[in-house]
């Protein structure tokens, strides 16, 4: 094999495609970016059986074939490049010889036999979304998915297409997280559990830009996006999400309304007083057009009162800090709803349209 | 005690001082940054026993006094509160009353009686130096200290002031590196070894700029940076530093000149083949007009060409890259000169008039 591509093109690809090169794996040669030079274009490949990311680089093939390349090297020596064409030449051995301008380095390669390639996902049912879009919805969710958790679904978001409105849902039994946005076009029902590894990863290699666009593939077990050059597959969690309509849909006795910087930054005042690794709730206590939030810990207390407008009942009710802050920071609007119940069950920040629902169960705390 | 100084003060003054408290310490009271306003100005001040910092915000003093507050506590704390004037109030059990505008936080602070006050320095035999030219010093040379060494004074530099000129000189037994400049004034010969925690801590509380200037005063055992409203003490290094000048006068046998980019980014270049933890020497061989830089190593091999000016001998010699980059990266010349006497022997990154030398020990290699 031999080709020549800018350092550009190069650095470009390999820095989508190492997004799926696993640290470790028991099959070393997933450890490899695979050059596919083999069929007209130059492909780099790379997957570590959870995810695979394949993009398509510009460049002039001399010789046609195929190599793995070591990725924490391969991906390293192309960033020291100096700017200019990039020849990469294969001999029998599979060894690299490497030539930018004055540079010449030699890297052993292997062959590219026991590579996975990706798996091929059928096209149909396409679902197109603005990579603005999908960043914003991914961001503004994953962080209610669970780390861990013995149920894997948990630890995915349910991507629901109905009509020309894409749902998205996270949980982790703490809270929950459901964002809608539209689309351009009306689909067919659509319901799959994408990993939030799978999300995480594309968000950062799409542009995130407005005028871009990518194409959504869904099949049994696999979801694929596909942009510009670039395709990433990922495989789906089995298994049925978690009906969320009936939770977040309740009547509610109290409703504020409130700025999202002074809730935001009140709470994230109250955290100063939690010694690391310790539990401590804050103490919202509603009342006519003020609420007083609390905290005491043995590093000191905290006292403060914010503006609002309430409807509805007085209400005194404790929170984890951290949830209410992970919801507000992604919530754009500068003046929010909050809508409670009772002391013992969830608040809602939500808008008119429910295009933005954050479900937080409450602490249980002594209300004297 | 009560005093009310603006947010930003505060902050600035607690982000100052907070250099010089330890993590963790047998005297817990050395954990807390002690306001002291009993003498008409409010001083804030941290010490870790080597360095100690005050500096005096300002503010009003509504009722004068002294308090202890927990280091890691108040600083976040401070941060965290809105712009606008910021009320501190002691009780007579050290308990801190903290509000700026609606913000409401106590906070438990303690008696400053144990706190160590910075040592008093006698204010004779002032250096004066800009910010910029003591910050530039310390960078260019810091590299070249040890990290813990039998010899202790290696974890420091040596500061020689005499006449006009202050030089600067840092070795670890692998390398040296000398930076002398010249100051505005000139002073008696002064020689002191600065612990590198001073030098690491002061880079960073300075703002660096040229037309702004450090006061240092020098005693038997300590030194002080004082500048603007801060002053920091720091013990210094008893002994005799190591005698250089015998070291770097050294004649030569080749003479090159090289363009520093060029040599840095292919000694860059050869670091990739080199796993963590292994020592790899890059062998330079100077020839007529090319320098030929080659490395080996189970992950590849490098050999790439740079045209040089030589003057004299050619030479084969081996270096560890890390030792040369580490020069070649504070050195603001486009080209350098370096000068070698023979495969055993340091080679000399320097310029004509020795305002920068850098000395570098070779790495024995087998020369076929």
């Amino acid at each position: 094999m031999k080709i020549v591509c800018p350092q550009e093109e190069l650095s470009k690809g390999v820095n989508i495609v190492s997004k799926a090169v696993p640290s470790k794996s028991p099959m070393s040669i997933l450890e490899c970016i695979l050059i596919d030079a083999s069929s007209g274009s130059i492909r780099l490949i790379a997957n570590d059986m959870e995810i695979g990311i394949e993009t398509v680089i510009n460049g002039r093939i001399e010789n046609p074939g195929i190599v793995a390349l070591d990725a924490g090297v391969f991906t390293d020596l192309v960033r020291k490049l100096p700017s200019g064409d990039v020849t990469i030449d294969i001999d029998s051995n599979f060894k690299a010889s490497i030539k930018c301008g004055k540079v010449k380095l030699d890297i052993l390669g292997r062959s590219g036999e026991e590579f996975s390639y990706l798996p091929r996902i059928e096209r149909n049912d396409k679902v197109i979304i603005s990579q603005f879009s999908l960043r914003e919805i991914i961001r503004q969710t994953i962080f209610s998915t669970a780390d861990n958790d013995n149920n894997k679904v948990m630890c995915g978001e349910l991507f629901h297409v109905r009509g020309n409105k894409l749902r998205v849902v996270a949980l982790d039994g703490h809270r929950i997280a459901v964002r809608e946005i539209e689309l351009k076009e009306s689909y067919d029902e659509k319901k799959v559990i994408v990993p939030k590894k799978a999300l995480n990863e594309i968000s950062k290699i799409i542009n995130g830009s407005i005028d871009d666009i990518v194409d959504i593939y869904l099949s049994k077990n696999h979801i694929l996006f596909e942009f510009e050059n670039t395709k990433m597959v990922s495989r789906l969690f089995e298994g049925d999400f978690f009906e969320v309509d009936q939770m977040i849909s309740a009547n509610y006795e109290t409703r504020i309304k409130i700025s999202n910087k002074e809730l935001h930054s009140s709470i994230d005042r109250s955290t100063l007083l939690i010694k690391e690794g310790e539990k401590k709730p804050i103490i919202m206590d509603i009342k006519d057009n003020v609420i007083n939030m609390k905290m005491s810990s043995i590093i000191g207390n905290m006292d403060e009162d914010i503006e609002i407008v309430k409807e509805g009942k007085d209400l005194v009710i404790g929170f984890n800090p951290k949830f209410i802050m992970d919801a507000l920071r992604v919530v754009d609007d500068e003046e929010i709803y909050v809508y409670f119940v009772n002391s013992k069950s969830p608040c809602f920040i939500k808008n008119e349209n429910n295009s933005y629902v954050y479900m937080i169960l409450p602490v249980n705390v002594n209300v004297g």
